[in-house]
């Protein structure tokens, strides 16, 4: 296993302070040893991700597309070998891990279309009219154009479709931007894996040199030094509010402050409605108890609360939520921080005033394997305490009991921002919720009807952000095609000579993309 | 002249404490006195502004077009009143004044016809697949949508189209937003006079109580009070880099930080290439006299330094300047503020090593007149001295004299980030520069040829911003149909129920607008 930094084409291993990686399984050190980056290193990084920026962003978007492409190819004929190193590294087992490969892989995939269909970069044109009075209107066209290297923070929940190759790494690049990777200190193996794919394809597409690099080291080190970098143009961050915040103050006290898209999680509150409760109460137990300890309860989505009316089909439904945790089985959580954050962050929920331990897995589980549990507490406790409104993160949830409608919509009103938010009730019922819809529209980023919100769907129409703190920007989001948005800015060209305008905003339209023309949307060239 | 806080529907006066309007052309305190807005009234106003979202974010398109030109109807309602109280509180001329009212009252009935089409809300539907394997496609569908109150810091320099009912308000309010007007102290009756027409309009229109307040007060006090405010979601500026870092400072401290779109102003260079200084240099200077004079200097976008290389026609290029620059009448500045800044930090800049006055007005001026002043400087000495750097706000520009094309590129590379660059060339020498070119593009918003800066059209393509500090956010624009995007997010409805979607999202595609339908553009309905 190499351990070196990967500064584009070139290894570099400099420093003497070194990391391992380590097995949550098996509670084993993990061959390789991977070299902590030097201050000159991370300084090489993005002298060279900047000098590559200036030939990466005029490549066609053919060109980017096909680099895209080799990655995903470099990724696959990693073989068994990713696999394996990624489930000893995250504890995850084969069928989630080739899962996420291929997501991994088909999202390069979906960026290289993205771009080769070209409408993405939203260019607008509007013509000039020399004899407009009292002054002519000039010649105006407008394109979105990438924005300088892009430093990644690897997640540690989605070893790869998160992380060195992930939805970040592949809409920065797809917008034309240099990437630097920081690994994240869990998966120091797969990061390096799959960064000489990166760096594999890079070459095999003729790509600048420093497109790509990819340095280990420590969060508050590694971290705070490549966001305070002043090369480094925006950041991309999935993981805890405190990191991810701690990188967003980094990126406001700057001399030039950037912009930062970190993820940060939230508590994706679920309300049942009385007729949906009532109906099909213990259904909707089931399916839950299934949401909550999916991957480990180890997703940005996992549903942390249930707010449910104490009404006809309450007993019930808490009585087999209760029987189905007890029945799931502890699995392996992703690292030795995740697991001790979630048995302390539980023990404290657990702990406060008004909650009662409903059930617990009837196996505790061993070694750092987290052990599913649900709760359960009144509408007024959990107001007046925001230590409750607080992410536990792993396979645990929380019912919130309400007397009545108006504790549903204060239980609501208390939540800060989410990723999420979960409506279970049948069509006739939900007609009547405005206030609930309105409330909860204004914290989440995705609002779902009937489902639950882990498995977040790699499309067009994907909305995964949120309000703060779910993200540092609501604006956007991290998954799906609009990803590809946060590594962009408009510009616009006035009486620009024609020769020298970006293709996509030619006269001709020979790239035949959707444009808006004097504020019509067409794929007709100009005449 | 009512003095009052205008909070929704209701005018309020707590505090004693009062500002007054002040006349820089007679520098004479005109009549009215204003109520500096009391902490009780400013969460009123903020209070007011969140009870009114719930509603107005609710409002149809055709009601929100019908509130923007209602409030165009209103303004020019006001007629004379307020083409003179703003020429009294701004010092402009009248022909400017009818001029930015006319732009005032067409950028709000632009933002009536962006919303009555409708596709700015970037409709996305993605459709079900229940029988995909291994799991089954959700349906999900994105909409942008309000993000609640906006706080609006009304500009010195356009005291109509980036005031109380510009840009900023007729964008925010198109995209379903309340919004709370911070007066600027320079144009307290012109504010007052707005306002009122605003609140006219809105009880006109049936708006809810509190769609529009506005409030008097200082910058560090009043300004600083808003968007701490919990209740703000968002805030626009138009301002100075001091004003308006702090507002983004404030915004970032915050326990919810909020997005904040400044725009501070540049220096917006100018290249002027080879030949075109040989073949035209005197026209080219002619047109920069007008150019850097043009509304005494007052635009964000004046040309504050022009990039020139010591060559054939680079003498009589600077003569024509220096004789054009002294044949310009000074004019009134828009306050004592400005008009002191200007005096002060031309005079800074004049008094630095290398820096030479090349011609002033030959016309003093008296009271807050600005003097039209040309300096110039060799490219060594503006690298190396960063006050050089900053902008003049005011009739001020320097030929900055290269002796070569490497000092012309280092120029280009030691600048900030801007909202415009020109290049004044013949076409065949512009396809030789792509160095220039690329260091340009990468710090500015707008890149212009063969033209002047100054005239931001008010159209689809237009990109008033720029990196950091020409704004805080480059992502965004400040002018044109584009400004609407800075006051929505995306949210995202997942198997939501036909008929409580937002109409935009509907089967049907009863409003007829662009939608992307599985990845498709379309107006086509759902079948």
């Amino acid at each position: 296993m190499n351990g070196s930094n990967i500064l584009g084409y070139k290894y570099s291993a400099m420093a003497d302070r070194l990391l391992s990686a380590f097995n949550p399984s098996t509670r084993k050190i993990l061959k390789g040893q991977f070299h902590i980056a030097t201050p000159e290193e991370i300084d090489e990084a993005m002298k060279l991700a900047t000098a590559a920026y200036q030939t990466y962003k005029d490549t066609s978007p053919k060109e980017r597309a096909a680099f895209l492409n080799a990655i995903a190819d470099e990724i696959m004929s990693l073989g068994d070998a990713l696999v394996e190193r990624t489930m000893a590294e995250s504890g995850l087992p084969k069928g989630r891990v080739e899962g996420e490969r291929g997501r991994t892989v088909n999202q390069l995939r979906l960026f290289a279309k993205v771009i080769e269909e070209g409408s993405w970069v939203e260019a607008s044109i509007d013509t000039a009219i020399p004899d407009r009075t009292p002054f002519p209107k000039a010649d105006i066209r407008k394109i979105l154009v990438p924005t300088g290297p892009v430093v990644v923070y690897t997640a540690s929940n989605f070893p790869l479709a998160f992380s060195t190759a992930g939805g970040d790494t592949a809409s920065a690049l797809a917008a034309g931007n240099p990437v630097v990777v920081k690994a994240h200190e869990s998966h120091l193996g797969v990061n390096t894996l799959v960064s000489i794919a990166i760096q594999r394809a890079a070459e095999r597409t003729g790509m600048p040199d420093g497109v790509f690099c990819s340095l280990n080291g420590t969060g508050q080190e590694l971290g705070q030094a490549l966001v305070r970098h002043p090369l480094t143009k925006s950041v991309a961050f999935t993981g805890s509010l405190k990191a991810g915040k701690a990188i967003f103050d980094a990126a406001a006290e700057r001399a030039e402050p950037i912009p930062v898209f970190s993820e940060m999680g939230s508590i994706n509150p679920v309300v049942i409605l009385d007729e949906a409760l009532a109906n099909r109460g213990e259904q909707i137990a089931k399916q839950y108890a299934g949401s909550v300890t999916l991957g480990v309860g180890q997703f940005c989505t996992n549903p942390g609360i249930l707010v449910v009316k104490n009404g006809e089909g309450f007993s019930s439904f808490v009585n087999t939520l209760a029987a189905e945790m007890q029945q799931m089985t502890p699995q392996t959580m992703l690292n030795e921080n995740v697991c001790a954050n979630y048995n302390k962050s539980k023990d404290l929920v657990l702990n406060e005033a008004g909650v009662t331990l409903e059930s617990e897995s009837s196996n505790s589980g061993e070694g750092l394997q987290g052990r599913p549990t649900v709760a359960s507490v009144d509408a007024k406790h959990f107001i007046n305490n925001h230590k409750l409104q607080e992410e536990v993160f792993g396979p645990f949830t929380m019912v919130v009991k309400c007397a009545n409608d108006s504790e549903v919509l204060q239980v609501i009103q208390c939540l800060k921002g989410q990723l999420t938010a979960t409506i279970m009730g049948e069509e006739n019922e939900l007609t009547k919720q405005k206030n609930v819809i309105h409330h909860l529209q204004e914290r989440v980023g995705r609002i779902i009807f009937n489902g639950v919100p882990t498995g977040v769907e790699v499309c067009h129409s994907m909305q995964h952000g949120g309000p703060y703190p779910a993200t540092t920007d609501s604006r956007f989001t991290s998954v799906g095609t609009g990803a590809i948005k946060r590594f962009a800015r408009p510009i616009a060209f006035q009486n620009w000579p024609q020769a020298l305008l970006p293709e996509a905003l030619k006269d001709e339209n020979s790239l035949g993309i959707w444009r808006l023309v004097n504020g019509e949307q067409t794929k007709d060239p100009i005449s």
